[in-house]
């Protein structure tokens, strides 16, 4: 998928939302431990209730990875039962890889190469620590992103990504946008910038205003969706606004669904506003 | 593990060798393609044939998360036939892992919990870019290791592990060392540290005397293993070097695992060499 073919998703739905599909075994519907696969059919009950209203749906790794095997397995069967959406649909892999170039080349493999691995996610989240050489394996696959950490969303974010460099007096996360929109293009790079962190935002769009950026941390984390669209969006939208917790366990009982559909329609409505209001759509 | 009992099995083997198991399916000898699990077929004979020469295995998980699901199960068989070796054997999952907070506990079950995950590794290598709280996660489980990226061996390292910070005029990698000591103990965390800048061991061991350090890219990217003892070993060794290609890949025919044994045999006897020298054993 390119960014055209994404913004007339956008347009389609009238919705810029990602959901992140962070489905944690010890926090799923009890009633849904009974089943086979309670992940899975977790996970199937949410896209269902919420298909129309995302472009975008974001498994985290580490949740599936914690249960093994077994969880790889949910996690497989999730991105089969979204094959079926393949158009109408973004997928993200959470899983902030990154590695010298012959690993970061398995790991391209892992989320894009469905014929080796079994997954052919659109996307996949990457550290930028480990500079070029660690991000330019994923780029080499047609029609797939990388989604580069900038300014993450957690109080952790202030250790390292704040620290201004000597030479040019400007913060690591800068440096990391502005070396690394060489490296592709604003068809294969996004970039991870915290909810929490809107009005950076504004500084960010000088450096890369054409770039796609995937949002987390509206909701549960405590970013608001006004501030963000005030400094990010852009004349194409620019921006995939993620929420996890917030939809996906918005209740814990066998309403879990209609919940979270209730949710999503929500940001639906105000992201429809906030189109409407940019000239995004009319 | 603690560093003390690492110690005693460095001094017992007389090798602070870690062998990397990145079995690439491509690489490995094709008479093994014939096997039910040609990878677990071929781990399990690098490790028989290297098992008194090594203190560490270190499976690169991208190795085995390209093949998907059945990677995974190769994974699993690889741990569990080293779990005969517990006391003698060091074992790292060369993840690269590192998210907010929720997240990465949930990579610390991945990794250290074996009762969810099947899994139980010894230490897990994550990236620093996002700060403490996607690192503390992993150092709640006792007896488990963080390796923390610092300065690492590719090409790539130069992007944004050397950017100077204004206020202190210290490197990156420096200041990822500076923060993060603070945050485990020389007995949770280690750090990697590329062989390609052995030089550079000389200025690390200056902020960080005590800790472990896991060294990549002696063989293959071509670091040496003299200079990485001249300037990072100290009064406990305080060093595992990783060999992965060189070691494993030694001979592509059905004598590999003999190739392996000789190619780790002649590190070991370096190291032991080494070892003497600097008095760790008699």
């Amino acid at each position: 998928m390119n960014s055209t073919e994404l913004l007339h998703i956008i347009k389609e739905k009238k919705s810029f939302l990602c959901v992140g599909l962070d489905a944690d075994i010890n926090k799923i519907p009890k009633h849904l431990l009974n089943e086979d696969d309670p992940i899975f059919a977790f996970n199937k009950q949410i896209i269902d209730a919420t298909i129309d209203l995302t472009v975008a749906y974001k498994p985290n790794l580490a949740f599936y990875e914690s249960l093994g095997v077994k969880g790889l397995i949910s996690l497989q069967k999730t991105m089969d039962y979204l094959d079926q959406f393949r158009n109408q649909i973004f997928t993200i892999a959470d899983a902030k890889r990154g590695d010298i170039g012959n690993t970061s080349k398995q790991y391209a493999t892992t989320f894009f190469d469905k014929e080796k691995s079994g997954f052919s996610f659109d996307s996949v989240t990457v550290a930028p620590y480990m500079g070029s050489d660690s991000v330019m394996p994923f780029l080499e696959f047609e029609n797939k992103w990388v989604i580069l950490l900038a300014l993450t969303s957690n109080k952790g974010a202030f250790d390292f990504q704040l620290i201004k460099d000597s030479e040019t007096d400007t913060e690591l996360y800068k440096h990391v946008l502005e070396i690394s929109k060489q490296w592709g293009t604003e068809d294969n790079m996004m970039y991870v910038v915290g909810a929490t962190k809107a009005e950076m935002l504004g500084e960010i769009r000088k450096i890369i205003p054409h770039h796609f950026l995937l949002v987390p941390g509206v909701g549960a984390q405590g970013g608001s969706l006004d501030e963000v669209v005030k400094y990010g969006m852009n004349d194409k939208c620019g921006l995939l606004v993620n929420s996890s917790r917030g939809i996906i366990f918005a209740d814990s009982g066998e309403g879990f669904a209609a919940a979270a559909r209730e949710e999503a329609k929500k940001l639906q409505l105000q992201m429809q506003d906030l189109l409407i209001k940019n000239h995004i759509i009319a």
